[in-house]
């Protein structure tokens, strides 16, 4: 990363440039909508739905009136969004003082991770003319090094744990004098990420003018909550607009880490969860958390099962025709099936309800996986 | 139908006229493009992919360039293209003297199908306001008869053969008066499913504009063959433009029947296949027959493997995101593994190559049924 004295205030004005800077090398992903699943949305649960589920029991379900707007980062280059992030954060490194005189194009970029930012740092470092280094679990997805590969960049194996990946990291970084770039824990790739929430609130009033519905723009964004370098990105693109940003995480074996700390005002600083949303299977970092919850940009946190993850997965396939990755589909899955949720937006949207941005954010997943998924 | 007095000649202008009609009630559905497939299906393929392949032993892979363009059918109202045959069959009927007067909106429509004709023929009642009746084999998949129910629709039950469906159909016309709508075997049909074939190649120059590319329009446009009423109005819409037609079929147990009978000169009348790609299973009709083959406006016929339609599906889930069902892959298996067919587009493409539409037909599919398909 550029050294974090060069970086931009955490700010809207920020995200902006960052969209400047980003704009020629990233899609304007498509904003869609889908009758049905609004219409899902909209519908209030039965008793029977709730059995079963932490809402048993509530006699009246809420009614809310969801019109969803979905941001497909899943279409998104390398198929989620870590591009935007990668490719602000390498466009940083160029501009910061002596950074390309000193040699740093030769000696290039490193990064731990065996998913989606990989794949992103390994691109943004081919068309910004830099190596990149990739340090992956040797019991990566065989297709994930082998994107990672086909872009470019030399791969290191090492185990599977956060110790032993970072030491790895750390030996490249000492070999080669490349500079670390992490996936979420820096503001750079927080306004990188954010850009993607400048983009849907642009694309939905271009949408509801082209529709001349009447409506003028988002009510809210929901977003998944992994590191939350994406959602404090999205949360930045929001301020001062009055659109309130919601998170989404899974809740399987604590995976819920930014959820619990929101409301026992202490981050958590380790999560251990295997959750078939595997993009966020990370607690939220340092920076991160500043602006979720020191600055309260982000209104509330929620979480939802395996179950609901794997349901909202399979409307999003099965009606919309869409390949996402389980960790595209928690924020729809809260918007579907959490009463809490659903009953703010009842309370808060009234008759009008709510214009809901629900970011999709990446379709990086085999069909062996989906087999697997959806076989048990 | 509408009685076959009343049709349109089979041309170009017909298919113009049925756009007008249907252009309210279907999607203009999206043209996308991607580079990695475009990619592969420019590179030649070595000795190795060809082992085991009808083109073992070839010693010169062919060097195709071709740059695709995929007409998304699967994004269409209920999941594929033959909303455009109903919403037509049904418009056209309304049209037809004495019919509406007679009573016929209150007698309604019937037809045989487990599949996607169904599904469009119950919608495409429901908007025109008259009944749908829907005779299903009794073991189709419960999300098929919940779809079909969901439109309002009449089910009725019958065996799976279709002697045994056509009995029930039979039975229902009795009874009712409604009047059979067939899933492709008439004017009407294939004059209505030829309109996504008008759009893509519109849709295509818009694009090409619009990225300042230099070429102007599709060299081809290569469709999937069930029953060849889709393949026909396709041929149709193309008929006097320069753009040549070509057909994909499945080569399993027989089901390459427009192929043969193309070779041959003499129609296959019955076929008896299990292919994965079970939109295709049915034999080309007589009235398609005459366009595909007697007019010769379809310009060859292309059969692919089970194994070679599971790849070209497995790329497009993974790599454009998108849910297609096998039957719509059967054209992009062609112009990726199809030696034949890729010699022909170098052949006659020469240094410039082909624009070349591929017809993605439909994306009903379920995620327990793309799991049995890669988990063998």
């Amino acid at each position: 990363m550029a050294d974090i004295s060069t970086t931009l205030p955490l700010s809207r004005a920020s995200v902006l440039s960052a969209h400047e800077l980003i704009r020629p090398h990233v899609h304007r992903t498509p904003v869609l909508t889908n009758t049905t699943l609004s219409r899902l949305a909209s519908a209030p649960r039965s008793p029977d739905d709730l059995k079963g589920t932490r809402f048993e029991g509530r006699t009246t379900p809420a009614r809310p009136k969801l019109r969803l707007w979905f941001k497909c980062e899943n279409l998104q280059r390398t198929g989620a969004f870590k591009v935007r992030g990668a490719f602000h954060a390498l466009g940083r490194l160029m501009m910061e003082e002596g950074w390309v005189e000193g040699g740093g194009k030769e000696r290039g970029v490193v990064t731990h991770s065996s998913g989606n930012h990989a794949q992103a740092l390994a691109l943004a470092a081919r068309e910004w003319r830099t190596r990149a280094h990739i340090v992956m679990p040797s019991v990566s997805v065989p297709q994930k090094m082998a994107a990672t590969g086909g872009y470019g960049a030399s791969v290191y194996f090492s185990g599977s744990t956060s110790v032993e990946r970072e030491a790895v990291a750390d030996r490249v970084v000492r070999e080669t004098g490349a500079r670390l770039v992490p996936p979420y824990d820096h503001p750079d790739i927080m306004l990188g990420q954010g850009t993607l929430g400048i983009e849907l609130q642009e694309q939905v009033v271009e949408l509801q003018r082209g529709e001349a519905v009447g409506e003028e723009g988002l009510d809210a964004i929901i977003a998944p909550c992994g590191g939350g370098g994406m959602l404090s990105g999205v949360a930045l693109s929001a301020e001062g607009t009055g659109i309130r940003v919601f998170g989404a995480e899974p809740s399987f074996q604590g995976a819920d880490d930014g959820k619990r700390g929101y409301e026992t005002g202490r981050r958590v600083e380790s999560v251990s969860t295997l959750t078939v949303a595997d993009g966020l299977r990370t607690p939220v970092g340092e920076w991160p958390w500043k602006v979720i919850y020191e600055r309260r940009l982000v209104s509330g946190m929620y979480s939802v099962t395996e179950d609901e993850i794997k349901k909202a997965m399979r409307l999003v396939l099965e009606r919309m025709k869409l390949v996402v990755e389980p960790s595209a589909c928690v924020g729809l899955a809260v918007a579907l099936f959490d009463e809490d949720f659903r009953a703010m937006v009842e309370r808060e949207g009234g008759d009008r309800g709510w214009d809901l941005g629900v970011v999709f954010s990446g379709g990086n997943v085999g069909v062996d996986a989906i087999g697997r998924l959806f076989s048990e």
